[in-house]
């Protein structure tokens, strides 16, 4: 039995490269006592991967020269020495981009599949989902009638914080690239308001739809983006960074947000969102989550792309908007 | 008898320059009903004046052309038809730089002088010591063996966050721009570090005197060294922005944190100090204040210079870094 994987071959110094990765195939060693042999169905390609590349520690240690790609995947064991998983269970956990990946079950979650599908696992009941409902519930804190406005919307992040907040009582503005993301969330995940930041000026259209104010600014772009927010909040606001899409291949040189002042001048605060330190409670939050999937009341959207080889060509969808929905990748 | 005040002439594009100042001479109206006639003893120079000759409404409006130049200001009563203040009582308030000013009662603060002299009062007892005492305590949050990093230190605003920090259990780290304001912070204020940010390396020194990061950093000058101390944020780190005095003559091209980021991976908090907030309990901080200056435990330094005709060029040594120490102009 062989495994195919995706290597760090080389780490990027702005824009990810077709380069920067290798695949390569070797032979899957047996499993030891106390370890699961998982074949992986869905990879999760997310972001904070470009980060993960970076040498060094930041939250998290950056990825090994030579070593697979991490991701989180999810896929079913085929073998268990581990009397907490059993043959046929599904799960989930920081399991690389490849076809088999041996765990001693460290970090690793079996999955509720009643819950939703597998890829959704990954998506809106996965990492990113806990980013959105934490960050907007514990760190934005809404309350009903208040203003939000979130960035890169479209994206899995995006539409989640968007939705949950309609939920609880909140006008949602959110911005995205094309029309067909602007018409997604109107229609399908029922914003207020969607703003194409490509063709239409968000600034003013923030003063359109948010005459007085934006009370969270939940942020998954940065730069330019970030900076008309600052100039749109109201008093009290909270802006919530939970990332910077537009700035990640562009590491060297960051555009801070100039307007940083205006934090200030509006009472605000501006916090930012690391879901790993909420992970204790991710379980209510995947219940929760799936209710409001059940009840129709969150939209999910996925990208599904497919084959190793085509990991640089997939991943690099993320940063320049290409993707529409949670983009997965099935080895 | 005739009234002599700083007029703004003109609004000053980058650095506050000579220009932008009129000297007029008029005579004193008689007061009505409900007003009283102040003789103006102190006027204070603060950094926030920069921001004031803006057009336009941030936290407060700015200046009208033509206006006298906003300032807190304190001085004695020589005449009253308001039955709140006496002739004779000291007061204090934003009675702009002018010899005589008419007050009817609103924003007027009758003054302890049992507390400190009258320039005290607009010092480390008016605006600046406020600001240093609700911007640390209410949004630093300051615990016993945390490490705050000020900068600007030298200044009042920074001496007093340093001192009342030294108060409240913490290691206390300043950077100011000469060696004799160091030697002050360390020798007089009982800074425990100082760093002269013209001829050290500011993050070496913090990682020097901080290795385990810095718990608050109170932001007095914004910019580069906001920067540098982004990068050295302990774990759960509190940003208090008061002031960016290194962008406020540069207010078309602010330099944004590029390492904001670093406040997410800190599980940090950027926030903001609007002292007129707290107004409501200033008298509660004087008192506080009042006591700790009896007690030796806060020193207060201040550069006194005199004669309205050296209005601007004694409100630019803010911006150089020239005074040491508050910034009073006696009339």
């Amino acid at each position: 039995m062989t495994n195919t994987k995706v290597v760090l071959a080389c780490r990027p110094t702005g824009a990810v490269e077709d380069s920067n990765f290798n695949l390569v195939t070797e032979a899957v060693a047996p499993i030891k006592s106390g370890e699961v042999l998982i074949k992986i169905e869905a990879i999760s390609l997310d972001p904070a991967i470009r980060g993960w590349m970076n040498e060094g520690t930041t939250y998290i240690k950056g990825i090994e020269i030579g070593a697979v790609m991490r991701s989180f995947s999810a896929g079913k064991v085929i073998e268990s020495k581990n009397d907490a998983y059993g043959e046929g269970d599904y799960v989930e956990g920081l399991l690389g981009s490849q076809t088999y990946a041996i765990s001693n079950g460290e970090g690793l979650k079996k999955l509720e599949m009643s819950a939703g599908k597998l890829s959704h696992h990954l998506g809106v009941l996965g990492m990113p989902g806990m980013t959105a409902y934490f960050g907007l519930l514990r760190r934005g804190k809404p309350q009903v009638g208040e203003v939000i406005y979130v960035s890169g919307a479209a994206g899995v992040v995006g539409s989640t914080v968007g939705q949950i907040a309609k939920i609880k009582g909140c006008t949602v503005i959110g911005s995205a690239g094309t029309d067909a993301k602007c018409d997604y969330l109107l229609n399908e995940c029922g914003f207020d308001y969607a703003i194409n930041y490509k063709t239409e000026d968000i600034d003013v259209k923030l003063k359109e739809y948010a005459p007085k104010g934006v009370h969270i600014f939940y942020d998954n772009v940065g730069g330019e983006t970030l900076d008309i927010a600052l100039l749109n909040l109201a008093q009290g606001a909270r802006v919530v960074i939970c990332g910077a899409i537009s700035q990640y291949n562009n590491m060297g040189s960051i555009q801070g947000p100039k307007n940083y002042m205006k934090i200030v001048t509006a009472r605000g605060v501006l916090t930012g969102i690391i879901v790993f330190d909420f992970v204790q409670e991710w379980p209510i939050a995947v219940k929760e989550i799936a209710t409001w999937i059940a009840e129709g009341k969150i939209n999910v959207k996925e990208h599904i792309a497919e084959g190793l080889e085509n990991y640089a060509s997939t991943l690099k969808m993320l940063y320049t908007g290409q993707n529409f929905g949670k983009l997965i990748l099935v080895p």
